[in-house]
């Protein structure tokens, strides 16, 4: 078990990870709350609220229970969860823990931001995505119609616990669209970390805890490393997008029906090497190493039928852009990336329409 | 015109009150904005956007228009005013500009406060509560179901501009409703300040501008001393709660239909005289002088219908109390309050019964 220390601009918080994080809670003022409320999905709390009670020493916590997936994400849930907070009776001295993935980590940050103008929360992330980026950091965001975290706040938690245990019951696909993080993680640490992850992804499995902690850890550190030195998205959180730009295009032009989060990072990063590679700032070899270990970590929904122009037009509406200017995640070599801004848009199309053909063909045009 | 400076925990910003406030935006930074957003009434708008437009030196900024009423105050149009935006180009370089009463105020700094995670935002008040009160301190707020100001943050505003001016407009009643928390300002300041509103209140009128912008400027700079000692509601900034406790609850007890809020704040104020004065804090002679000058403002909705049982039930409602235990604003002498959290219920049930049974004879009784 590992625990790391975020330097936020608030206060300092500790990422707990590893086997027994839930313990964790045992040591935080837990008694200085008036009451105690666990936001979460009934099916996770059904299968492990009464370990995170036992482990936790928490005894019978308020609850409130949201329907699970993307749409939860909504200004219309932050209401309900509001309204059932308050008529159990929550106040300004109340705790929020918010056990779950992305969506209820995104969620209830974003409750605990603004429920009588902010209260203190914890995040219990369930999820590999959720355990190495989204539950730390302090960004918080639900969805506004299409418009993917239009809606947010800076608001960090006072404590997040990961533990690998709860992976176990995640679907393989869901698993893996993690580890697609985590790469992104291993490529921004540098040549060891990625090592690690070429020598050990084939064992890494959700049941399989005991390879998992450290390297969850590892990735998560490195979320720590950049929210500590720029919590508030300046040049240096930016490279935590890499992927991003693309993914979240494709996510967009297929609804967000095909691929899974990470799924559509995996992609992305994939299409980022190809503009880096196309501005002659990424060398072959290294885009090769990096494209067969992403390629290693399972097959990924098919990108073919979608049009190039298409993804290209869903580009700008990335709220990252300042005033029209995407700011590209450009990976120079593992370990090092750059922050571009002034990509032509026909390098990004020849990127994708490269992404699109696939990366053994790619790998030889180049 | 005078210019006060609010210091605040992110940075400090100035409040302009008097004729040619507006005018102040010129020697803002707009220039350093990728576009400006106007939030406001259609009505609003129509009456006073050329004026604004002229005298700040905007040009053609982006408009978004909501409905007037504490309806608006809600998590639906938060997310109507972000699409709104969304779909006229705003990016995270924008500057928001909420200009109306509390209720554009609130939601236009609740807005800026999660667009994208925080954008810019200048509030042009147009009430006198907005322009004394509520447009200072960085409270943003909306409402969910029947409960006020649930769903909020704390996001200071990085300019305040109060023209007396655009009051002309106001109805009467909402412009004296606007004035009993001018008195609740002049209570907490003290004799002098007391004092200039006993001599000038009935010259007060919506037109009379050269009297009212130093008042105005008065009145807000209590506001401002609060904030910048306590931008987070410490005991310090509860003081403004003053009348607050009793008026939300007559508020609540009438469904926010028979009470404008300064109406409510203006009984609650002297809710709160009574509750001191059997509490054996507030001398007669000074509850006395308070409550005459309460009563000159104009007619107050009668309250004697009210149960004073029902107004009771609904007080540990009130959002500001921790764990149910309510703190009152008590004023011990014009100038000086004291915070008390252990007032009997039966001492506020005697109160709301004086207060029912109205001022002549609770002075009687007293």
């Amino acid at each position: 078990m590992e625990r790391i220390r975020v330097r936020s601009g608030a206060f300092p918080y500790d990422v707990v990870v590893g086997r027994g994080a839930w313990r964790a809670l045992k040591s935080f003022p837990v008694g200085n709350y008036s009451s105690i409320f666990v936001l979460t999905e009934g099916g996770l709390w059904k299968r492990w609220g009464e370990t995170f009670c036992r482990e936790s020493g928490l005894r019978n916590p308020g609850l409130v229970l949201i329907p699970s997936g993307e749409r939860s994400k909504a200004l219309r849930m932050v209401e309900r969860v509001a309204s059932g907070l308050l008529s159990q009776g929550a106040d300004r001295r109340s705790l929020l823990i918010a056990m779950g993935g992305g969506v209820v980590g995104d969620l209830g940050g974003f409750v605990a931001s603004t429920y009588m103008r902010g209260i203190d929360y914890v995040q219990v992330p369930t999820t590999v995505v959720a355990q190495v980026d989204s539950a730390i950091g302090g960004k918080t965001a639900v969805d506004v119609g299409a418009m993917k975290n239009l809606i947010g706040t800076f608001y960090p938690p006072r404590l997040v616990l990961a533990e690998p245990l709860v992976l176990a019951s995640l679907g393989e696909r869901t698993f893996r669209s993690g580890l697609y993080e985590v790469l992104k993680h291993a490529i921004l640490a540098g040549p060891r970390f990625f090592a690690l992850m070429e020598k050990s992804l084939d064992s890494l499995r959700p049941q399989n805890g005991r390879l998992l902690a450290p390297i969850l850890a590892r990735a998560a550190r490195v979320k720590v490393e950049v929210v500590s030195r720029d919590e508030r998205e300046g040049n240096l959180r930016r490279v935590l997008n890499l992927g991003h730009t693309i993914g979240h295009a494709l996510e967009e032009a297929t609804r967000y029906r095909r691929f899974l989060h990470g799924e559509a990072v995996g992609w992305g990063m994939m299409g980022s090497f190809r503009i880096g590679a196309r501005l002659g700032l990424l060398k072959p070899a290294e885009e090769n190493r990096m494209v067969r270990l992403i390629r290693r970590v399972g097959p990924l929904p098919p990108i073919k039928d979608l049009e190039a122009e298409k993804i290209l037009a869903l580009l700008p509406r990335d709220k990252k852009a300042v005033s029209g200017n995407l700011h590209w995640v450009i990976v120079v070599r593992i370990g090092k990336v750059r922050i571009v801004s002034d990509v032509p848009t026909e390098v990004v199309r020849a990127a994708l329409e490269d992404l699109k053909h696939g990366s053994a063909e790619h790998r030889a045009a180049n």
